[in-house]
């Protein structure tokens, strides 16, 4: 039996006893309203929200490495504790299968221990020490020090296509509570109650470690409202997003107006092209499509790396083109997050097919449910496809879109891509350094590069970048996945002249943390 | 004998054929206009320059670190053979003498060396390198591999104040070079000679060494006009500033608002609080004033360190404010960089007497020669200082403000300032462990934090952090000065699945470079 949900925001170790509600989940395979009705979030609870937030900063970013990652592990055993729960309510909000729930549990878990374990090793603050030289000529050097130290409080939004590892303690949670960050979240109108169970896990873990109260708040009430005011309020110092490219622009530009701009890392849209040179095609035309089918459809399509755009060679992958096509028409349709990605699915197909030059390649013709889409593939060849940006629009879920044309047309069109989370090329050794200019062409649009390989599943490691440029995320410099994520929620301070007792432990004489330093 | 100018932009390794004037130098210490008239590049020859620096990157970024390195000690070397062409025209420009022309190219050439050592040693692109685990259960792990890569062209705005570490060849400059970025340099009105006398330095390094024409341009024709095209345009892929807020405002504004946003990293403005603790005070009033007026007069003022604000705890520093008054009223005035800076700081020194509650403490009545200032500074109470954000302003020249109150009420002041490149206390080491909150607050505000020193001279090193919150800087998360300058004009890239002899040599299996790795 899944625990009670009340419905009410987190204000700090407080709920709220707001009464306007905001929403219900809605079940997508059913339309069903499920229980309990959410409620926003008061302008005044959220303006406490921030004060408590504001309060716990200096506490909080003050604390040692291990008593952070202390509190990492605990909420980290909490969520393991509630699993159950998890996999009953996840699949009524989203639709996605409990193997799925479980998964996606396990990652997140999996990422707050591996900040937790960051944390405790503690190199990662890229200490830098240079001694003072008193008797240099013509002036002395002072004793310099430096470190990364936390930004402040941070305003996390939960995805709505990955209700535990991108939501309440999903990555963004996850590396600015490491970076020393309180965090305010914003919870998702497609999945309340997850982040329910979810954010009484964490609140129930910043108790039993001490934290100070405000380290961790949970506001319900929507993104374009009460999201709006916590962007827009001087405390948040940083804000973390993965959703759709309006929602995320319009984020970017609220906190461009703040009196104090601040950075925004919004993940927001990809189409991650794959490139498949001749050499791959020989290999076998038909296995490859079946690996691009199993890519293109996996969660429904639903992942920000689904690769929605193909590039073949002008006269080369007949078969592979074959077997996809008759892979899609029996297609199974899946139930999608919610309503509203179901219809912009189906629109973003049905505008796509209008567009001149593009060619409906398959769809399935298997029958849909309630909420459910089906894949569908399109074709068009290269010079259409310059003709008109449109093209690159993301279609989220099952569909994409195979481009064709010489494979000097091919890098003509990847410089003119936008920026992208991923590009993967398919071919031998031999072509990789044959059309070093391609590969340079992809380097330059996108985050990672992968070969003979498919983009869907994203390591969760330290070498791991999902980032890339505009409008792939709207910071190209980071990553949201991967332990390089601290660094969105961390700049580095410099202490001159310190005597070593003030000094924070990493930047001490003595090195008492004996970690990795520089100098 | 100085080399002759001849007023054009430098466009990839050809001259501008551009005939619209758009200003000469003006000696600020005579209103005198030098020779030659410069003229603005035109619009086409700004697209060629675009043009140019695209086709550079690829070639440019792939370069050997080591290859790098020598194009910029080479442009250092050049730099050195022309130090008596700048010894002339410089002061002739900036009205600073010809000791801080000579110090400052030494600066600017350590600055050079300093990025080419770190290409040489190799170990900054923070390889991060995971082997694959095919057997790993339930999915295997794909091999992956990360380091930094550089961004892609980037402007670089000649800064009013720094006519050589600063301007053409400056930090900025030598940090995206270095990164691997082409850069194309706005030159400011304020020094054109010094701008074309470097840039002839910077292309010959270039062609000396066999670089991709495009690697470096230099335009001439202004901030508003060529700066703000250049900013625009698709091909840049960052910006470097050091002037005004109003200035880097603008600039922010432009590149938040390209169809693919931009980093702009502003260096904008700073008052540089400094806060003196009884303990510092008892040592000796008169000795810290005499410092503090150094620094406060240091180059006219016009550094962005320089100390603006001091707090002075109440009933205590009388001897220090009257030892700083008989130094303010004897003080020389100093011949300002510009016109526009004279005068906008004869106006911000009149507006701040208006406020009220503010009090003169002392104006230098010497009298002052075309285009100089004199230093002046202000008092005022604590409660006033809180009541209005204005006094907040910064005044660019050799005038502060100082704010007498409790510790308490100087903390609480500390929290609401804006953000800042630096921020310096004064007192014993006891006071420091005694005030943790308030050494907490100005850690909040800052960048570089400073023990019984002053902020001015600012070390070209490792660990030097010339950043903090605006509007100190635009991007807080990043340092102008000193190696981690490198980081702001690259971004991380992941490798998948890729065969050693298609990676990089920094993340090949063997280590060709040597480089320390993690991983």
């Amino acid at each position: 039996m899944i625990t009670k949900l009340s419905g009410t925001s987190f204000i700090g170790y407080s709920r709220s006893t707001g009464t306007r509600p905001c929403g219900q989940a809605v079940n997508p395979a059913t339309g069903e309203a499920l229980a309990p009705v959410y409620l926003s979030a008061t302008p005044e609870e959220v303006e406490q929200a921030m004060a408590l937030a504001a309060a716990a900063f200096p506490v909080y970013s003050n604390l040692p490495g291990k008593t952070r990652a202390a509190f990492l592990r605990k909420i980290a055993e909490n969520i393991e504790a509630v699993v159950e729960d998890i996999v009953i309510r996840g699949p009524q909000e989203t639709a996605l299968p409990e193997a799925r729930m479980r998964g996606e549990t396990g990652r997140t878990t999996g990422q707050l221990r591996l900040f937790a374990a960051l944390l405790e090793e503690g190199s990662w603050v890229d200490a830098r020490i240079e001694r003072a030289q008193p008797d240099r000529q013509p002036v002395p050097k002072p004793d310099l020090r430096s470190m990364l130290r936390p930004l402040g409080p941070v305003a996390v939004f939960c995805a709505s296509n990955f209700p535990l590892a991108f939501s309440v303690a999903g990555g963004d949670s996850a590396s600015a509570l490491a970076a020393g960050c309180p965090v305010v979240v914003i919870a998702h109108s497609s999945h309340p109650g997850c982040a329910e169970i979810v954010a009484n896990a964490v609140i129930a873990a910043a108790k039993e470690c001490g934290m100070p109260e405000g380290v961790f708040s949970v506001l319900y009430g929507g993104g374009r409202t009460v999201g709006q005011s916590v962007v827009k309020h001087p405390v948040i110092q940083a804000v973390g997003f993965t959703g759709s490219r309006t929602a995320g622009m319009a984020l970017m530009e609220t906190a461009a107006k703040r009196t104090q701009p601040i950075p925004v890392y919004a993940e927001m849209s990809s189409i991650n092209p794959i490139v498949f040179l001749p050499g791959a095609l020989a290999k076998g035309e038909a296995a490859l499509a079946e690996a691009y089918y199993g890519s293109l459809t996996l969660g429904a399509g639903q992942f920000c790396t689904n690769p929605g755009l193909v590039f073949l060679p002008t006269g080369q992958g007949d078969e592979f083109l074959a077997k996809l096509k008759s892979l899609v028409e029996v297609g199974q349709p899946s139930t999608m997050l919610n309503a509203a990605i179901c219809k912009a699915f189906a629109d973003a197909t049905e505008s796509l097919s209008k567009i001149a030059g593009v060619k409906v390649l398959a769809i399935s013709a298997a029958e849909k449910a309630h909420g459910q889409c089906a894949p569908a593939v399109f074709a068009v060849a290269v010079e259409d496809f310059l003709k008109n940006e449109h093209l690159q629009a993301e279609m989220f879920g099952p569909g994409s879109l195979v481009v064709r044309g010489s494979v000097a047309q091919i890098e003509a069109a990847i410089a003119k891509l936008e920026g992208q989370l991923t590009a993967t090329i398919h071919g031998t050794v031999e072509e990789l350094s044959l059309h070093t200019s391609l590969v340079n062409a992809l380097q330059q649009r996108a985050g990672r590069l992968i070969f003979n390989s498919f983009p869907t599943g994203v390591e969760v490691c330290s070498s791991m970048v999902h980032g890339g440029p505009f409008p792939a995320t709207s910071d190209g410099r980071s990553t949201s996945v991967g332990t390089m994520a601290i660094f969105r929620f961390c700049r580095a301070i410099a202490w001159q002249g310190f005597p070593d007792t003030a000094l924070p432990l990493e930047l001490q004489e003595a090195n008492p943390l004996a970690i990795r330093r520089m100098g």
